[in-house]
């Protein structure tokens, strides 16, 4: 019962002012929430996977979280998860809408028939350890319509090797470029600096010592010097997906 | 004499191989990259003004800089400047072109005619202290030709205050929203829970005793469990501001 | 206009549909949310001061928000003030109803007639240098109505000195205790060992050396072995002196 | 052999003065202590629960404090317990007055007859990760006997939908309200500014990257704009039940 | 009135039961604890000075701290003092009787007419940085009745230069050596690596960069190989000092 | 061959003089640094135990350096061992002089016929996860030749639990007490304020969420406001024990 | 196709200037970059050997990565490396070219024929726990044409035991000095301090406690009073083997 | 009197052997290790400059130890000192031998006729901020006798623009490399991999916020992923000066 029915209810008599006015106050509070402030952004965000963390959740517990969302959502993503993690929600999905992300640790759950692309994204990784978080990034951004170009596959030859792969994803017309770096972090502010996009900095736990575990990598991108980069949390690249589509969905809406 | 000219004075005889050759490596090695990779970014950039930080440095030390910046920019910004500096760079400069932004510490000296408008960009802040630091991402934005729409006066109510103008920014067709928040720095993460556009954090130095000075600001944006909020470092309001330009100018490109 | 008013218009044809729905949606969505949810705590919080953080503030802007309140607040206070902020401030207020705590560095602005007493809070402190804290926590806490006992001088013999004043305050049936502590901060554990009454832990920035600043004392508050204390940040009077009116408050509601 | 006795027999001339005087100083120290300073607290604290970490403790060290615990307390919990911990315990309780629970990961030994209801508690949470934090409080309020409502169920869907519970919380009369939250530990803050009840923070260890683990949690608890919220230690829900159930007690005393 | 008073009133019918109880119960328990338990070490404890930290105190308010003390004390010092502070102690006590350590920044009042000299302490440092915590130390340790053997003038040509004094300060039979250093902080342990008396290190927070302001000193000396060094607080010289005079007038007394 | 036999075998013509000289210079700098310098040490040191750190060594290489280590020393202790550890060093000694010391984790070789008492050593702790650390701290001062007297069982009841076996140790005479502390490590500071004897504080790794694992009981008792303790790092009981053992030495030497 | 291809083919007219310039730009980007400004460090960093990082990287990922790295170096390392990774990895090369370093934990495969040796460097440690980290700057100094002195067997017994290979070491020549040290780390400055080549501080991620895992290892080593010692990251034996390699390579040049 | 001496008098029966063993041992112990063992490093280190740390101390102060350095050095260095210090310092020194190092903040006392000019050393920064830093290195170098290649004036333009003056030194022959970098400190790892020298990193003190102070570029130099390149402390112009001389010293050593 919306608030037009509400009011042409009380209109007709068929309710009183009392009964309307508890309606509209507090137990109605959420629905108008929802219905006035949020629709504006709702519509928008028709699309955007829901993320479940699985972490150390068990199969079991992922499972009945996973059949719950299954209710409302059309798509969901589980994020570091584990084959076991899989195995469990596999039996609640029809087989079609359902994979396995092997290198992101991620469950793909995704029961829309077809869905529009809108705009290019393009992810960039130095070294091997950074593709498991530029994958789930990668993941996010398909699922919100976007087409991704990826380049992990940079090498240990030196900084140099990224220039050919950054001029022809900024010539393909991404609108947005993620990079995933781990120990100094560099790469990023790099890109940021010969790019006319937004960069969006993933730091990867990757390293030892002093600094470690992606806590060089995030605050190199926080001290950039390059206006045109921001940043995500340490292997955050759901995060980093998500705002990458945000933006490249911005910039091809019609 | 840029490749062009060297392959036909080349071809012509007028030069040797070996010059040619030379000409083409080292000694011209940045006039190629920045002709060749480099142009493309190059292009786009125009319009990103240099931003030098005032911070410790001298007025005359400022000044100096100024100066050989004029050169070949012809908008540039001093960020943390005082009023001294301010007198110091005064007189490098005509006086329509030049002026002394007072919240945000800034001098800004501009000699374009007119910059054309490009895109809607939105800042919301919710405490007085935090002005300064959304006085500079404005100052920033709009040099890029960006249209800015401001909230900072949400008041000390409560955090339903920001309803209200954040419904206006987005219906106004904001690209995308900078939020500085200092101490627990919660807004950006509502904020954008409500949002359609990316939102860009600025944690700020504001708070006391543990995580103050914006730590806690900054590590709330990263914890922050909603896609869609990318974060620069605390009281960067330069580099916010040149990252939300540019989403917006993306978005909005011809 | 309240939602009454709106039905009651709407049913007699004053209004339309939609202008009804309108009103009721969005432009009227934080006047809703304020009659509806939050009279609940707006009720209930009637009589907490308003707290202005005087900080690093010009007396100037002090003084300007000090104006701004006071068209809706009968109660505020300045906390971190200086005396220059208290200079600012004075002229805009009948001098009966203003005044200068040195201790607390706080101006307190109190027009209400008469403060209904409800509730005791004790207030406890080891060293001279946690006094000031102590006193912002008193001057927040009668603000709110509260009696407040305290004991500073417990003086520097020793732990046990704290005894005789303790068990005076528990007799005196006191409904919560603060405890400021610098340093190694375990006062705060021993007090709330011998009550049965709930400790509000506050740190502050006393000490030097590696944990000084405060930070020592907060992390024993935190790590401590006694269940029955809770803690605020480093120097938090405030926040201390509020959480424990609001016990005092809610054990002497009527 | 209390003072009194002391007193007569040395009056009676069964004692000498020398021994009276040893009687009453060092030996008895504990004693007079125990029955004089304390006599006040323990009395208030008779039903607090003693609380056993289990931790990295053997099964068969645990069984072996419980069963020295067993000869004075009538009830008590062991917190971070396994199932082998309750395997270990369970042969010594009548099975009638030993249960685990396993979301809080507590055995509790209660072998009260009956526990009088005093008091009200709300715990609240947003994620499915803090619930085990909130168990334990919920276990130790009951404990104490306090009518404990939770609502663990607020699901992903944003910030708002908590305030029906909350509203319904307040509404019920609760005395304080318990807020477990990880990540960057917004919810409290928010809890805190609606409600007129003391709020109890308690960080949960969730998150990872930079802040991850509860420190940003904690940290935004700390650096809250909003008067009424204290905190215990990250993960410390027995901490924030006993400090609840104090305040419900406190106000619920006859 | 002491115990033995109580007892022989009591026992002489002046006083009833129910009184004595009662002072020998709440009323009397500092008096019991201090007669008994604290007797033990206050004796011994006789002769350690009142130390009164001036730090950001303001000379007036050291002044009352000194006024007071000095009804019960013989000896006082006030550290981190400064000229100003000394102005305002000066004229409270006879001249003879009070004296500015300018390198120490203390003052010490001492009117004991003659102190009883008891064991030998030694105090070692490398640079001149770290001449100041050492002097502090000097004076406690004195002002304790030791005797105290200093070699500050090490120089800066390496390490091998303070064995010598070091050997020296052994064949003259100091109890403890404590040794004073920053930046690296490596004299202590290889001091204590040396020696069959106990070591005290005090970090000095000299040093710049990272692990600067004594956190490095602190850390080595946590980290020591050496059995045979503990620490105290980074520049506590006065601990220090008060800690190396137990040990040896505990290793002198009669 | 030493000094003299140089001194005498060179006058005596069997040496030149550049051989003489060889000798005294660089070959023997270790022997005259030994015999000369370090004598002096090296004399008082003697049985003080070689510690030999277990902890992720294998067996077999724990085993390799016992039996290297045995060639020099009467009585070697390796610390952090497990069983596994035993094993292989079991067969290396007579089983008369090995022994297992489990709480401590340590294993213990002592080849000695006798060892002389000298001074006694207190040592206390409050809970039970200090026990290991404080056994460590036992073995090490018992194996100096120390007589040690523990108070583990202080129980979970509260702090004034202490009193009695704290006077029993200082009527005793103990030359030094240690204090085993986690948590929030306030027992070293109270036992301190109470004796005239050094106290030696152990933080123990103990204790979770913000300040956890030793930090907060390390921070405690550095910004003790008690001169009189001192601290060895986190754990380190072996430091602690030596430590106090040194002092009591100290105090009974002939 | 080489700069000289292209101008050649270009005068004789089988290019036209389009595709001369096309060439030269973009596409041959690296190219000229690779052959121009690199090939000074290229040709001198010949024989640097190829380095990968095995650590959790599965034997199946690091065989892959060895096999593509096979096919352009004839020298590579693959460090933190477990048997199983050697069991993947070694039937990919002939076995006189592979061989397994257990203390190192690395697998060095090596097909050059006879590696020309240039220049001497010294490594020396103090303790067993060292041993690991120094083994993998051995082999990496090694594989890049050094001879390695090497003395890890210090011993237990205290500082002046490395003064004879110290010695040694400088005598004969080596170009620098690689110290590997954990705990406490002073052994690097006192190093430093005694020699006239470059001294590089490995710091070692042993230690526990406060400042543990090699942290004041590194502090200490970036703190040192000594110019002469530069640092490399915590366990990070391949930089500190390289660098000094480095030096001795540039040291020893024709 | 040396070895050789009392070997001699000994010979000859003008000393007893009691004497020349005594003066053999202890007494001359200092002076046998000086003329043995260091001996080595002392010839080696001749022309090191003495660096006195100017700092917080008073001109009298620095002056004072000036006075006492020249006793023994003919040069000697101020850092950190102020032109207060200069003054101070000015009139102990003939005008011909000291000079005033604007920039660097650096006293220069040097009183040698003529310097040997060896070896040749390169300092790049890119920013402004670093210069003083990268002063402080050069004067440091040229003490030593390196001839310095400096290129401050990279520009603000990109990172690309270091690659021309990074060649010519590279061509010119430097020994080593000093980067001083603040904020992110990326330049350093990409200047280490284009070279085939040692690169030492100067991490330098600018920056704010997250990882400000030169913390961010300390970690990014420790985690890089270039072999090649080792660190000095935060600020530490005069390490990284000593250090690079020292190589090239070595580099060009007869």
């Amino acid at each position: 019962m919306d608030i037009r029915d509400i009011l042409t209810r009380y209109k007709e008599g068929e309710m009183e002012m009392a009964e309307a006015e508890r309606l509209l106050r507090l137990d109605f509070i959420e629905r108008i929430m929802d219905h006035t402030v949020f629709d504006h952004a709702r519509e928008a965000r028709k699309g955007i996977p829901e993320v479940i963390f699985g972490g150390a959740k068990s199969p079991a517990m992922v499972a009945e979280i996973v059949r719950a969302a299954m209710e409302t959502k059309e798509i969901l993503l589980v994020s570091r998860a584990t084959p076991e993690h899989y195995q469990a929600v596999h039996n609640l999905v029809n087989s079609d809408h359902i994979r396995w992300e092997e290198k992101a640790r991620m469950i793909v759950v995704d029961r829309r028939n077809e869905v529009e692309r809108v705009g290019r994204v393009g992810i960039l990784t130095a070294g091997t350890s950074d593709i498991g978080v530029a994958e789930e990034a990668r993941i996010v951004a398909e699922a919100m319509g976007c087409e991704v170009l990826t380049t992990y596959d940079v090498g240990v030859a030196g900084l140099h090797r990224f220039l050919d792969p950054l001029v022809e994803m900024l010539r393909s017309g991404v609108d947005a470029i993620i990079v995933a770096a781990g120990m100094e972090g560099a790469l990023p502010t790099v890109v940021s600096s010969l790019s006319d996009v937004p960069v969006i900095g993933v730091p990867v736990s990757s390293g030892y010592g002093h600094g470690g575990l992606g806590e060089t990598a995030l605050m190199s991108m926080l001290q950039t010097c390059s206006p045109g980069l921001a940043v995500v949390n340490i292997d955050n690249g759901v995060g980093a997906g998500a705002f990458a589509a945000l933006i490249s969905r911005r910039c091809n809406r019609k």
